[in-house]
């Protein structure tokens, strides 16, 4: 699928779950928009959660994280992307990180917010909206987001039963596009970036997947030379 | 200290880092406000970061925490505290616990707007400023708050030379009192705790320390029988 | 009901309104809660109005709850309640006083934030909404309030008919605790507080009564022996 | 001073203090900038506070400004002004006139913000500042508003020693001219109106005084034939 | 209509579009309210978009708004209105303008913030509800505005299918009346102005046209003397 | 400078005043960090302004940039770059492309949230500063922003005396530095984009030009097939 080009940007990819089949999945998406001479290193931590689905979850899911990032420093990646939507431990990354650390549900919304006024998010449980609330208003993105809508599938079903999950999605989606006065939609788990494509095919109009859009602004920064500012607060962590 | 009386709640006052002369200090001021049935089990977990002063300390210390609030769960306690300024994993132990889980910053920010329109925080290293800010926004505080001031000294040396950090302490204390416009002062960092008292006599006005102030929020919920969510986001983790 | 103990806490509750069941009701409430120590005394002003239901009355009821609030600063309370769910003349009765005072409106918040991520308030007359609206903005809690739903009955009606009243409430609340995205429901009127046990049982859910929650603030803030600030803008009135 | 006309406008300018100085300066303010066909009747209370300078004198206040509207209305003026500049009692007035009510605080903010990006707020005691912030905030003008600067003279010290309160405040918009990134000032206070014009020529930007801002808005609601919106919260009272 | 008397006042309403017919009844509505010595002198660009109904229109209406608040401003007009609510260009008008200059959007939301506590807009188009909310975000009314509502129907179809287009709106409003908790409605298009009387008379509650609106505020700022600021981002265009 | 390799995205760069040195120089800075395959294309309207310095710079800039778009579009451009700080036309621009459009301060203030907390502007005039507040406002970065600082040059001088204008933007963005609390700096004019690096080299933190991150935005959104939504309010201007 790559054309044989010298690599110039390794970029970490990281699951926060243990689900090796998400990680494969992930990477694919991540493979499928980058450029030729970006190598994609698509990891998950050995121990932690199978799915991340709250704030516990997230929480347990860090330890993992923070281990691979530290991992893929010393391997001098040029980015790394926290292939999660709630962006676990993305701060807490970037102050171990040399290179940029992007969250996907940031990615997303980013990309969201160039190509239209209005996005709706659409993720997968309900209890996981307010993490994403927490997020939009952390970040500025409160005033641009219609609608978070959950389509109260688990994680782990977008693997499990993909077609029905797809099939749940679709609608979700299409609701959102005629009910939410919005022009592009966030796909709001990790898991839905396989299928960016065949639903933005179907709903025809901007379907906005993190993963894929990390993986562009990570190229973009590396392009630019600008790496995580090591100027105040995401300076490396103290030593005691 | 305390009256002989039948105990009927028990509060376990986490120190989510390592330093068990700060879980003593912090023991100690928690016992100080606490009502004469209230039992004060102040732990902190045996593994984790000696001290917090950035994302990613908390993000470690996170696990350490959950642990405890497990092990306090089974134990059957009235209410958990999390004495770090940064409320660390505060969402996910509302998700592992039953009983009330107060965190010593949004504890303070609480009390403190209830007895003066604006407060000024005083915390220990500028890097931290940005954990306080996020939870001023993320919990609606922003607009009570006038200013942030660090007085650039770290955790354990609050622990390590109290007198300077006292004398620190105070200075900013005194400024925030004279320059902010401000009615209170919230103490940033659990460590401060022990000082709250002294520093309270000298400058005049009052001086809020989340960890006193979460004992008491506790013991408020509790007698009102009131306990954590377990309707919505605060439900507990899904077993996968 | 309460424990033969010495008293060492005296809080003065206020029924800004002049309908002496509701006082009589309201206390009750408060005493429900109040530690052992704590002595309950329940007053309305003996002119004024009857309900407080809009802007008119709270402002017409300023007076009486001032008076009220002088009153008990010279018998020496320990903390004042303004029991009316508009938290009328509040910022003036901390004026006034050098025990802190304490609204239920804030009280229901401060509360409902400690144990839930969003909250409803189910309150009495559509007229009334925009008084919570504002109360919630100043405080900073917009972003924590999904819903404020409305019963559409007068407030003496919570008092006349108790019981066409209460099934109105427990309508609403099973609304909101379905449709609104909740973990708690705060009462929006002080005519409300005796009920909040029944609907609390129906319901399942946290039901936050701001009677109850400003006896134990009070309680807690006179623990701490934290006062009324008198630094700055709640200093005394000045004399002319 | 007044052409004349037939009046077809009577607008009652209602100073909420009882120094009747005051209600003399405040009105003459008003008769300058009052079209040909208008008359102003300033009135103030009878008893009261001498001059508001917190929130108790506001609430104090809010008896006698809302028995003035009453009479206003059953004597059928045009509309209502409320020249204090914490607007106290407005929105309970609207619920008893008919006619339009306005406040000098908001008149000002509308006003300044139609000839300039930003304003600052020059008042006098630096207590009544959060009155102002409160206001701004429930007006929407926060973002309008670059600074409230305070020249911590008393109320009364404008009609006592005219002078040096001129000084003052001259002095204070001249450094809200060169420090403030503004393009306009804001008069804080009813007893400042007199010298608006002195100010303006001194100063050479647009200095705008709350109480002809009311009047010249009352002008123009009554023009358009628009009254108080009696559909909603600002009803009349409910009669109990 | 008007009454034989010294003008002292005129104001320039400048239609934006090139529908004569437009500007001819934006003209009426605004001679309708201005005062005896008001002279209204209605005009639109000879080049430019028919109608506006996106950001490009505006764009493109730009030029000849700025063109004619030149010549307004040589011919010594006392303010200058820009009558499309999406106020096109006001920023480079006032800068551009010696007198006040006031959009018709903006003129709009003052008015009926002083009369209701809530307004819904009622506008043309769905697409152009962005810049509608853009404004109401800029000028600081957003927590005022309860509801944006469209007719779907082009600016054109205002002049073209009179009667259509008001039962359209009537029925609109009727909804906004009826479902959006609100005391006043704000016609969203300077070509609904001339069916502000008809609608208000059916709907029963303030019906607020922007055109009206801004020749009172206009008269009230040339009667308090009071131009833009040119001190300041407002201070004339810089020449190269 | 490029490597000899196929075009597969083409961007066109405007720079919307007609300083042909200004769009040399932002070409450069653009070449600089295009990817092998990217092609850029610089240009400026042949009739406009020679510098945009405040809001009547922009409306009129608006025609030159609408046009080129237009000219971009027809000859099928992959993305549109708009190279003004103060994003002139953008929504219009957006309306009338298909391929993404993107404002150079937009662009720097995403980049400059991806590798630090916060981050200060430094621009040229200070009557500029309300563009960059408007527009941190509506895109959401406000929170963001710590300072907007103004070395009140005008942007002509960036051009025609170089070696001073850079030295006023190194004392500028150093005192950012030390002063501001931020791990990022942005430049807030086009016409600094030449000095970038130079200044990234002096001052140690990142320096986020705005050209240059549009570059890699607008090669990302092209990497992902994401183009400017066409359903909402960014589809194409109506035809009347």
């Amino acid at each position: 699928m790559r054309k044989n080009e010298a690599i110039n940007t390794r970029i970490q990819v990281i699951n926060p779950n243990t689900c090796e089949e998400m990680t494969h999945s992930i990477g694919l998406a991540a493979e499928q928009v980058a450029a030729a001479s970006t190598q994609i290193i698509a990891q998950n931590p050995k121990t932690g959660v199978p799915s991340i689905e709250g704030h516990y979850d997230e929480a347990i899911s860090a330890i993992g994280v923070l281990d691979l990032i530290r991992e893929g420093r010393e391997q001098g990646v040029h980015g790394h992307i926290i292939a999660c939507f709630g962006d676990p431990a993305l701060h807490a990354a970037r102050e171990l990180a040399k290179a940029p650390v992007i969250g996907i549900a940031e990615a997303a919304f980013h990309m969201a917010t160039l190509v239209a006024t209005k996005f709706s998010i659409v993720t997968t449980l309900s209890r996981t909206r307010i993490i994403a609330e927490h997020l939009l208003q952390q970040y500025g993105f409160e005033g641009h987001c219609a609608k978070i809508r959950c389509i109260d599938l688990p994680v782990l079903a977008l693997e499990n039963d993909k077609e029905y999950a797809y099939i749940k999605l679709l609608e979700s989606c299409q609701q959102a596009k005629m009910q939410d006065g919005i022009g592009a939609i966030v796909l709001g788990c990790g898991g839905m970036a396989e299928m960016a494509d065949r639903v933005s095919q179907e709903i025809g109009i901007p379907i906005i997947d993190g993963v894929r859009s990390a993986v562009k602004l990570i190229e973009g920064l590396h392009g630019m030379g600008i790496q995580t500012s090591k100027w105040g607060d995401y300076d490396y962590p103290l030593s005691k």
